[in-house]
């Protein structure tokens, strides 16, 4: 299993992540989207939430194992205007390593299982690692919307942002 | 090379982290610290950088090679006024799934090369990913520093979330 090359990793599934989305997932985390969403965590790891609880938001990182992916460096999201742009420069799915990542909060933490808020994953994602979101580490004052504030259509730009379901 | 159980994942290193941090590195990203940090994309995903620099912040996801692992779930931040906290309450290095994930400012981008402002890893890392970080999805407002508030020296404290080499 370690008869890799140098510049590959293995990684393994520590728990996985619960949603109501079966067969589709919003492209980002829907703040108050109905049904459960949790994470249950291996059992074998359960000591590793100590204290977890005291944060507000945690890190969600998950592997995006639903994606077919095709290895295209420029693309075009579905509500992006018809602007291309770098899959870097992105939160597409189809990337070069699948690693998703959500910001959600903390409901509540009972044994190995953690309620959280919605997340844009589907029912069964494979769970990689938790990480505390810290205040002045990750909540940048001056971030900003880079090219997605630009020429997009702000009324159907806010239902993405907010992750809230429409048409196209 | 994909004859693995069900739930491991490959993942490929797409491009090297540089910092002026050969043997040790801060525990967390220095903002104001002297050196170059950059990071060199591999030349083939280029393109996939197009419209990145329109961004203030990116996240960097690096693989933490160096890290030697010894599966501990409760640990003690040398800084945390010997609380013990879970290692998903934690930003420690040392965790089941070696993912590192930077806060970063774009400072320029050079064709594959990226300027970056300080960041917690060694010379040499490998990437695994980049992501955009776009405000209303990443900036929580109501963050919080959760258990790190408690029981702290808050000088001292400030100097680790400031990122302010010292003395222990």
């Amino acid at each position: 299993m370690n008869n890799l090359p140098n510049n590959y990793f293995v990684l393994n599934s520590i728990g996985v992540i619960h949603s109501p989305y079966k067969n589709k997932a919003p492209h980002q985390p829907l703040v108050n989207d109905q049904g459960e969403f949790k994470i249950i965590l291996n059992k074998k790891y359960s000591e590793g939430l100590k204290l977890l609880d005291t944060f507000t938001y945690i890190y969600v990182i998950y592997y995006l194992d639903k994606v077919i992916r095709n290895n295209e460096m420029i693309i075009s999201p579905p509500w992006a205007n018809q602007q291309k742009v770098g899959v870097f420069a992105s939160r597409s799915p189809n990337r070069p390593n699948p690693i998703g990542i959500s910001v959600v909060k903390i409901l509540k933490i009972i044994n190995n299982t953690i309620l959280i808020s919605g997340i844009d994953a589907f029912d069964g994602t494979p769970l990689l690692d938790i990480k505390p979101y810290i205040e002045d580490l990750d909540a940048k004052k001056d971030a900003n919307y880079g090219w997605v504030e630009k020429g997009n259509n702000e009324d159907h730009l806010a239902l993405h942002i907010q992750g809230i379901p429409h048409k196209h």
